[in-house]
Formats: structure tokens, C-alpha cells, sequence
């Protein structure tokens, strides 16, 4: 990792270490007391207050909005000094939060800096650099096939100085947190325009009338509360003109702008949860005994625990090398290199983090270990932000087109 | 499959199919019901009425305790024969009760039955035949690997005419269950004794004084109420000599013989759960269409759903395989055929539920589809009964032993 | 395995013994004399004598022509009474052609038996059934994709009384054997006749003008000497019209009927061959040692023999499988159950294989075991009679019609 | 790549691209005239004139012992400048020695620089560093698991003035080499030193008396010529006592600085390799037409490539890590991390290769692609310089130890 890392800025080093030091103290320690507020509290949909307590440290202490690439809001870091942070938030599922670095207030925040508007950065991004608010992100759609977002079919029609918004939406994570005020829509406004012009994202406040709150969705059984995944009704929902993003016909532009930094972060926390996975496994190994000797002395899972180790570190440097890519190039540039961690990320993860499930018994896929619950979140991430099908396409389209190319210039 | 079917009873094929059709008609379509109940009650540790309901239909028309080749209070069907109906029961989580087949009742029925006085079949064998009342059994402790059953350290200690246990379970599946009366505990009787002489099993009825179920456990986020998998404190718990099952010292004895149906029906049913996810994804893929054309079109699907049918029937063809050869050569003749079904079920199911979930997008993940829950069920099938490893161990040591065996002979 | 071996004659099962033996006390012993024939004569190209002298024995054992269903000249047995005769011959890769039981000729004896005339029985199928002489099959081209048959662009031109074929073969296997003396060549007799009759076959003796061996191919370094594949043109080679096999345009149709058993073959010849690389394996870790202990105590190891076994039965269990279906249902009925071992059955001896290349260290890649050349041959077998691809489209697409049969059905 | 690539010199940069010039220009092109020279010219241990010419002309424009870190002989490369153009040179079996960079001279000739006395190297790396002669390294023995270096038999004893070899070696590579004539013998002086203690290496003349090469070994059915794979005897060979390497006792001290230059070398080359089936799997499915459209419309196929991709980059990234560690750390510093490229690079190209075998058809395993050739050769590397086995418990070893050190830090 070395040579990567030795482009880092002091700053950005200092930084990660701190994280560290903070998820390590601070964090990791409170998890049971988080867990333990929301079965208790007679309502997973309320906030642990520990959470806020852990914010207010967190922003004191200067770690804070980390993941804004803008000097004026945020800590102004590369996406590869940015990266080691986020794999270091990613060992705790409540540490993104700590820091104001969770998804998908942290796209929601960055579409906000890029394409609002001034009345829309003071109404909504200022109390989310704040953490004073909480937002989500209505894209998908029960209907139909997500990996295809042309597929979307929620109107947005212009009716005077209003857009009125129409459809249902689900997976719509956070909207459940009782903080969560404003919703970015993905719709369409105009079903005849050519097919990457259709869409546009409008800002909706969640207490407009017309704005249901469905249903949470569940996991492999997870909640994810207090944020959860919601099924969202939006029913002839009225909202002002002035609350599109960027202008009409622009959705698609914004989401490819939103989506990149967001897979990267996605990545980055999964070798994270993995990275815990396998410490987690190392432990449990060394200090459990069977037949007479501790697991660890077992040759094949030494064979899994050196396994894990290399495909983490191979995920870790494709990651890191597909953020130095944005930096440089520019994060249209660094297509392929995004849909190529997107695939190789959570693969990664999925087998360390089971390995390590299974080197726990049955302890390891109970809420005693956090390794079902990572086990679950990686798996989410085969689905998000396009399934795995969709980036493999993607890949072997630029590839087959690289290599034609490149056989046209040999010639 | 047709050879070894047409080894089968008429009677054997004919109970297939009226189970078949009893899971399809009655059984799946009360799947909501049942869910809604738990959700909606306010107590997820209460019985749906619907499952009584559908047991008293289900005995009515004689699906009853097929699961027993003992003719007095079973079906008297061979493995092979019981084989296909345990499949079908598989499909759905809630029909193994239905029809009086589920674990870890039939296995301590069939303890019951082959090594109970006539006092404890009378308690406890005869209303659990009758489904009124349920069972547990008591035997992996959380302080040590369970791998290695010679770690089981709880203590049936002997004073007077009674023994006083002490020690803590978990993973007592079924002991959340209101209507569960009755545990069956393994623990030590003489620490001093040779290393498989060691061990007793004891029937405690779960109101005796000192039992505390202590918490339940969650698999992969999923708490399985209303049955659930307890955490079970036995604090200086005294019960009657006479509750010992077949003698000090012969636990093992007991367990081994436990075992073999046990895990072929558990076997069996990750094959019935294999099929419906199969079932699920041909039925998405060929009704969901994404890019203007069905998903069953994409040729990397297509590949998957070949090597899903595959898998499936390998899997299958082995444990009927395993099934026969219990019948014919007794269940530790067939011990090498049933630790590799153990290893080559669940393993399989746990891949094509994956690839059915994948192909759902998001929803397969949520609780929409039963394929969560269905792939969580497989992946605790690699730990219950012994994790894989145990497994693959003694499936090498066997084979190294045949094929030394088999070199001394050529020679 | 008892629950389908239990349907074999008597008959059957006694033969199986006998070949088991005779491969065990002659053939495998005979390796080594083959091998250094071929090295040693200066000529790849000739046959080691004692293949003769090993045929003669057979034949006089009456262990000859078993894989023919045909009671005239063959032993007339089902193909689940031949299968595990067919895997115990796999083994060797010489033990086929001893018993007259090798691929192309027992293809093209099938098809002379069902589709031949008198003369042309006479003529070829007498010293084919004699093992007088070899033959071979042209089929794939190099210029086109075999896996597409309708590509086969040969040409089959009526002209008088004769045909003239004009075309370039490879892959005819056996066609360097400097006894095979005739070849069934698939080509097209109208290009504009309906896609699956524009395909006729036709035989050609190799000694007809115009016909070229060009070279032998490889297969991973082995030339497969003294059979060898060829590369064959043939120019302008004119047979009487007489030497066509059943009819114009009816190639396709005796492609179909001859691949069926002709798979089946393959596939159990794999499983010998996997069989007999456990068996090495085993015999190799428990006889070497490192680090101070045999290598059949690294756990590691173990589970990869375990695996083995596993994978093993499952892949002979589906063929047995598929064996039975043809005999009860027909090789057109058991399409899918072919297919299916075509992709399992391949696939497992690479598996195993490699495994037992790698415990064998770089002795096993070498000529002094035979396990790189066996890899060499299962690895052929993804590619011959359709690749992978073909076959697992084949049943994907019978699986989602036979589910959709099904979801209709039970509307 | 980049942020690795930004710190390469310029002048490795100039030779990057240099390399793969000529190696596109001239020896690509010239490795069917290779192959024709070997299969024509009656003995397939005799150099083809056209390696002579291009060592010959890849000297005169300086590209010519470029893995030698030493700036008087070689080019004075960091091993991370040096990996890509290692790389390049992996993409034909030919190339490597066409830039006198070839295993196992390059090994050997490390070895001289650093530990060889004047004379020493005025009589072997002096014509070695001109490519005028080839040498070879006796290591491994066939009767013992070379797994476990301290097995090692061959004797080297002390008698006067001399030693005495006496042992047989076997995967003495390029031994075969009419132009090899040096090899370097490891064996053991002292039996009764601590472990690592008994071993040393000598320099033995081909030429000198009791020496002989037994036999070629074939890798795959290859014979690598016109190098090769040799089984060598030593029987009494007497060598000056001045031919001993360092000294004493101190084989295993050589072989460890020796080993991990050599095993990154391996890797590169096994990722040029990987890279050039990509390109040949893209090429091959581009231009060929099955079922009315051309292979690289096939889903399946498509995942397969961006896959590959994914594997390769994976795979390069690992290993301009590890070679950085070693340019910054030292190579024993690098352990784990050369231990995990020899596990990862070898296991991606085999996958990778594979499946653009796949994609060719029968035409892959032949001799007409270079394909089946790589395979085989990536397939030895997961034996050579220590099977996977051993690596992996290498980095488990580790990797246990480091996450109990931080255990124990975090107290």
C-alpha cells in the first residue's frame, strides 16, 4: 500500500489516524448501547441518543463532513485520501454517521453543493452539513427493473408553478429516521423527450401532503433502523418549481455525477466490514479450542485466513487505484475503474466476512458478532447503485471496445 | 430420479402427491397469514392460529408424522420412500409443523420411541405424536466449540434420586415456542469417564424450577418465531432419576443414532427450498423485462438457471442416495453418505437461492420473496448438526482408510 | 450407488468385475510398454504392439464390443448396465480401445448398425465389430463455429452417381491411426434446403483421391499418439452415391441419435479417470512426507479429498441418471439429463484432477503420472460434442419452458 | 495504474515502451519460425537461429539485461520499474531471453553479483551477463517433498580440496540447453547443523564428470524445449572446493534473497500472459459468428471478459505492491507480500486463460494458439519455487501472528 499512501498529504494522514483512534475509543464501544436503545426503546424508529452525542464529539474534534471534496464545507481531501477514512468508518455500521459521512445524505449533500441553488443550499444542505437534518434518495421502483433506469415511471408534471409528482418508490433508505425532512426525486418529466432526457430530480420536503411513508423493508431479516429502507408513496405531491435540481431533463446527468463518489464510499466501508470480519477471525480462531487444540492450528482455515487476507488487500489497491483515477481523471473518466470495484468490492467482502462466520459456528450468524449484519449489508451491495449484471456489462462493453481499438491501431 | 422412484411403495408415491398438493392449495397460501400474525400481534412468541388450522387438516386427511418408520404411531416409510415428502415439506418453512415433520420434534420423537420407558413415552412421546404439545433439544453450549461434542461441559449431576443439572445451552430451537414443554439436555454425568462415556441425556420439562430461557437468538436478523432458537439457563435444575434416557454414559450413543434422519431431512428440505428459488427466478426472469427484453433472455442468467437445475439434482441424486443406503445398510453404515449430503446440500441450495435472489433485484432481499429468509435457513444448515468441517473430516478419514484398504487388498 | 445398481442383471455385474479385473491385472500394467513404443519407435504414428496382443485377450475373454445394445454383434446391454463397464475402462486411457469400446468407432458403429445398408454394413461394420480396422469422423471445421453445426460448410455435391466432397475437417480424431481405413463425413448436400436438412453423411475411405491427412493436432502438448487428431482436407473426392447414410438431408437427424450415447460415454470415462486421480491422491499424501509428517494429515489437503469424493458421486449418480432415462425414455426424451452431465460430469475431473496434480507437486504435471495427460483429456471434453455453452443453453431453455408448463398448470 | 506508474522514472517509462515495441515488432512475430526451427529441424535441443538474432539485436539497442538492479552490469531498475517491462516480456514464451532476463539465468546471475568471488564471476557471470552460455539451478529432487526445502538429499562432502556431489535432481530447467554450462547444486555439507544450517550451494560444471542428464521432463505434454525441464544425475562429481558459493551452511540463506526476485518475475510474466489471452479471447469473440451473431454478443461471454479484467488488474495491483515493498522495505520485509502474489497471479491467469480457451473452441487447446501453452506454463507456477501450500501457510502464519501483535497493542 505504501506507494499509494506515500501521495497522501500529511493532513490526510493525520486524519485517517484520528478516525482510527476515534471509531476504535469512541465508536465500536457504543455499538451496544446504539443496539440496545433500539430494542428497548419500544421504537426502532427513534434515534439512540448516544448517536447524537458521538456527532457532537466528532464535530468538535474537527472530523467531520470528511467526504466533501469542497474546502468551503468539508475537508476538502482527494478521493484517494479520502478513501482509508472510509474504509475505517466502514468497520462500524454507525460510524458513517459519526462523522456526517453516512449514504445518502452524503450524495444528497454533494448533488446539492454541484447543482442547487442558493435558496435550495440554505433550506437543505446547510442543516445536512450540520447534521441537523437527515435526507434520502427516491429512485427505485417496485414496478420495475432498476438495473434499467430508463424503466422509471414516476411523472413529474409541470402544472403551473408546480411540479406535481405521482409514483411509488421503495428502497428509499433513511426516510424512515424521524430527522429525515427532504427527499431528492428521480422522475419523469417529459416521457417523449429522447431516452437520457426524460428525467429530472425535484427536492420534496417529506411533510408535503401526499408524501406516504409506506412500509419499512427489511434485509435478510435487518431493519436497518432507525434509518431502514422505506416504501414510499408519493400521491399527487405538489411541490414549487423552483425545487428541480440543475433544470428538466437533467436527472440522468445528476445521478451519473452522484453515483460515482457514492460506489466508491460503498467500496471502501465494504473492505472495511471485511478487514473487521477477519480480525474478528483471527481472534476467534486463536482463542477457541477443538479437539484439543486451538482452531487456528487447523490447516485449511489458515488456507481461508491467508485467502481473505490477499483478496482484501487486491480489493483494497483496485479501490484505491479507481479513486486516484477520479482524482486525476475525473470521475466520467474513471468508469470503468468505479464498475469494476462495484463488482470486486463486495465479492470480497461476502467471502471473508462468511469465512469468518463460519470459523465463529453458529455465534456468527447470531447479533452476539457483527458478522450476519455485515454479512447482510455486503450483500445489499451486490444490488445497489446497479446490480452486479449491469457493471459487468458495462465492463466488458469498454473492454471489448478498448481492445478493438487497440488492434485498429496496431494494423 | 426415475430409477430409484420406481423403487418406491405406491403408497409412497400417492402420499407424495397429496402432500405436494396439500403444500400448493394450503400450506403457501397461508404463508402471509402466518408472517401477519407475528408482525401484527404484538407478541411474535404466539401460535397463528392458521398453523393449528392447517394441523388439524393435515391430520384429518392422514399427512400425519410421516416422518416415523415405526408403523404403530408413523407412516412406516423408508428413507427413500419419506425422502420426496420431507423435499416438498422444505418449500416452505411453515409445513414441516403442518404435517407434525418438524425439527427437532421428529427427532426426539424418534429418541422417544426407539429409547423411552413406557412412563416417558407416556408423558412426553404421546402428546407430541398428537402435535399438542412441542419440544426442544438442549446440547450446544456457547462457551465452547460445539465442533467438538466432548466439549459439551453442563453437569447432570447425581444426588439422591434425582439428578441436579447445571449449565447453559443455546441454539435450543423450538424452547421460544409457547407450546414447548419438554427439553432434552445432554450433559456430563462422569467427567471421569472414558471420553465418548461421559455424556447422559435427560428429559426436563421446561416448567421445572431453575430453567430461565434467557434470551432468543437471531439468524442473520431473522428471530424464526414463533419457535425461535433460545439461549437456556439450567441453574442447579432437579428432576427425577428417572428421566435418563437409555442409561449414564450413553448420550453419544443416543446422539449418534439421532443424527443421521435428522440431517437427512434437513438435507431434503434445503433441496425443497433450492427448487422454489429456482421456481422464483425462472418465474421473474421470464415475467421482468429490463433493456426491452425479458431478463430470461441475458445469457448469463440463462447459464445460471442451467447449473441451479444441476446442482439441484446432484444434490438430490445424492441424498436419495444416502436415504437408500440407511435403509438397506442401517444409519452408520450410510455415515460417509450422510456427512457428504451434509456438505453437498446446503452448499448447493445456498447457490441457487443466491443467484434466485440476484436475479430478483432488491426485492430478493427483502421481505417480498421468501428467498432471504430461504438462503439464511441454508446457511445455518453449514453449522447446525456439526459444521462443515467436522464433516469433511470424517469423510476424509474414511475415504484415506477405504482407499489404504483397498491398496493392502490389491497387493 | 445400491439403490441403481440393484436393477443390473446378473450379467451385467459380472462383467463389470471382469473388466474391473482386466484393466487392474493387463491394461494398467501395460502403460508403460505403450508409451515407450511410441517414444521409442520413431514413430508416433505406429501401434504399440501390445495393443494388439491386449485386444486378442479381451476378445477371447469376451469382453468385447460391451458398448453395443445390439444382441447380434454386441453385448447387448442398457446403458445403465454399461456405464460403470464404460468408467472403469476411462481409467486407462488405453483401456477402451481394448475392449473395441473407443470413441469415434463406437459411434460409427451405432450408426452403421441402425443406419447402414447391407453392402455398406459389410463392408465397414464387420472389420469394425472385428477390430480389423479404425475409423474416424469429420465433422468440425476450423473455419466456422463448431458449436453452431449449421455452420459446417463442407460441401457434398451430387454429380452423376457420385458425390464430390469438397471441404476442410479438423478434430478427426483417429484418423492418424494408420489402421483406419474409413470416415463419416458430415457436409451439405443443399445449402438451400431448410436449416436441419441441409446436412448429409457420407462415407468416404480414407484411401479415395483427393483426400489429405494435413497434420495432427495438439491437446495441451499431447499429440495422442497413434490416434491422434487430424487436420483433414478433402479435395474434390468423388464416392459413389451408394456410400451416403440413410439419405439427403438427413445428417442432422443421425448427429442426434449418435451423440446421445456417445456423451454418455465420455462422461463416465471422466469419472474413471477422476476415480483413479483420487486414488492416486490418496495413495500419494499418505505415503509423502513434509514438515516432518505425512501430507495426509494437512488438513487442508483433507477437505480437498473429502470435496472430491463428494463431487465424484454426485457427478456418477446424475449420470447413472441420465444413463437410466435413456433406456426407459429414449435419448431424445433424456436431452436435458444428457446435457446436464455434459456440463457436470467434465467439470468435476478438472476439479479433482488438479487437485491431485497439486498434491503430487511438480511430478504431477510431468510424465511420470498420469494425471496432467488425464487433465489434458477431461479439459477437451468442455469442447468436444458442443462446447459448454451449448449445452447450457440447451437446458436453460428446456428448464424455463418446463417451468413455465408448470406455472401454467397450476393456474 | 497511475498513481503507481507517476513513479517510475522516465527513463523506465522509455524502456516500457521500448520493450513492447520490440516485442510486438520482432518477437511475436518470429515465434512460429521458433517453433518451426524445433518441430523441423530434427532435434529438439537445438537453439533456433532467430533467438540469436534477436539477442543479438535487442543488445545493440540496449535492451538487454534489464532485471539487473546493479547498475554496472544491468539496468539498475527498481523491482517496480522493472515488473511492467517484466510484464511485456511474459507475453511471449520466446521474449524473455531474447533481453537475456530468462529464469533461471536471471536468478543465477543475482546470485553471482552478490555473492560470487572475482573468479567466481570472471568465469560464469561474465558470459552469462553477455548471453554466451545459459546455467541452470539444481534444486529440487524427486524422492522428497520439495515442499519442505530441509528435505533436500544430495550430498555435498568435503574430501581434500574438493567436494563430492552425489544426489539426483530433477526440474533442473534449461539443464536441456545445448548452450548450458553451469549449474548451481544445492545440497547438503552438513547433515548434523541446526536446520537451516546443512545446506549449501556449489558451482558445478556441466561438463564435469559423473554430471548426467537423465531425461527431459514435459509439463502438460511440453517439453519446453529447447531449454526443458531436466531430470539430472550426480553421481561422485568432484568440484574445487572453491566453487562453494558464500560459504558453508548457507544454501538457505541464498535461496531466500534468490526466491523473491525470481517469484515476482514469475508473476509478471503470468499477468503478461493473462493480458495477452484477454486480448486473444476479445480478437477470437469479435470475429467469429455462431448462431447468426458474433460470440461477443453472448452475455455470458461478457461477464467472463470484464471478470478477467477485474482479475488481471487485481493481480497487477498486488503485485506493483509487493515489488515497491521490496524496493522500499528489502526483500525479506516483502515476505508475505511476495508469498500472496505467488498464490494470486498464477491462480488469476489460470482463470483467465481458461476461459479465452473456452472461447476458442477446440482451437484453443491446440497447437494454432498460443493458449493451451500458457496454461500450462501458469499451471507450474502454482508448483514452482514452493507449491501454494506452502505460501499460504506462509502468509497465515503471519498474518495470525501481526493480528495477535495488535491485539496485544490495543490492551
Amino acid at each position: 500500500m505504501t506507494s499509494i499512501t506515500a501521495e497522501r498529504s500529511a493532513r490526510a494522514e493525520d486524519l485517517k489516524h484520528r478516525v482510527a483512534a476515534f471509531v476504535n475509543e469512541h465508536v465500536i464501544p457504543a455499538e451496544p448501547a446504539f443496539e440496545r436503545h433500539l430494542a428497548e426503546s419500544g421504537n426502532r424508529w427513534s434515534i439512540p441518543p448516544v448517536m447524537e452525542e458521538l456527532k457532537a464529539k466528532a464535530r468538535r474534534e474537527g472530523l467531520w463532513n470528511l467526504f466533501l471534496p469542497d474546502h468551503g464545507g468539508g475537508a476538502g481531501l482527494t478521493n484517494l485520501e479520502y478513501a482509508p477514512l472510509c474504509e475505517i468508518m466502514g468497520r462500524s455500521p454507525i460510524a458513517p454517521e459519526v462523522f456526517n459521512c453516512n449514504a445518502p445524505d452524503t450524495g444528497n449533500m454533494e448533488v446539492l453543493v454541484r447543482y442547487g441553488t442558493d435558496a435550495q443550499k440554505k433550506a437543505w444542505l446547510e442543516p445536512l452539513l450540520a447534521g441537523t437534518i437527515r435526507s434520502c434518495f427516491a429512485m427505485t421502483e417496485p414496478e420495475v427493473a432498476s438495473s434499467d433506469a430508463t424503466n422509471i415511471a414516476c411523472s413529474i408534471r409541470g402544472d403551473g408553478d408546480s411540479y406535481v409528482i405521482h409514483g411509488r418508490k421503495w428502497w428509499t433508505s433513511g426516510a424512515m429516521d424521524p430527522r429525515c425532512k427532504i427527499a431528492i426525486v428521480m422522475g419523469k418529466t417529459d416521457p417523449d423527450a429522447p431516452r437520457h432526457l426524460q428525467q429530472s430530480m425535484v427536492l420534496v420536503p417529506l411533510d408535503t401532503p401526499g408524501v406516504r411513508v409506506v412500509r419499512p423493508l427489511t434485509v435478510f431479516g435487518y431493519d436497518d433502523a432507525p434509518h431502514g429502507h422505506a416504501e414510499v408513496a408519493f400521491e399527487n405531491v405538489r411541490v414549487p418549481k423552483s425545487n428541480i435540481l440543475l433544470g428538466e431533463g437533467r436527472g440522468f446527468e445528476i445521478a451519473q455525477g452522484r453515483l460515482g463518489p457514492g460506489r466508491i464510499h460503498h467500496c471502501m466501508r465494504a473492505i472495511g466490514l471485511a478487514e473487521r470480519a477477519l480480525e474478528a477471525m483471527c481472534k476467534r480462531v486463536q482463542e477457541r479450542v477443538a479437539f484439543g487444540r486451538p482452531l487456528a492450528e487447523q490447516g485449511a482455515l489458515r488456507h481461508e485466513i491467508a485467502r481473505s487476507r490477499i483478496e482484501i488487500d487486491e480489493a483494497r489497491l483496485l479501490t484505491l487505484n479507481a479513486a486516484h483515477t477520479m482524482d486525476v481523471h475525473g470521475n466520467k473518466a474513471a468508469k470503468k475503474e468505479i464498475a469494476m470495484i462495484k463488482i470486486a468490492a463486495p465479492a470480497m467482502a461476502l467471502r471473508v466476512i462468511d469465512r469468518a462466520v463460519q470459523a465463529h459456528g453458529a455465534a456468527g450468524i447470531s447479533q452476539d458478532f457483527p458478522l450476519a449484519y455485515a454479512w447482510a449489508c455486503a450483500r445489499t451491495l451486490r444490488l445497489v447503485d446497479g446490480p452486479d449484471e449491469v457493471h459487468l456489462e458495462a465492463i466488458a462493453k469498454q473492454e471489448l471496445q478498448e481492445q478493438q481499438a487497440k488492434r485498429a491501431g496496431a494494423r
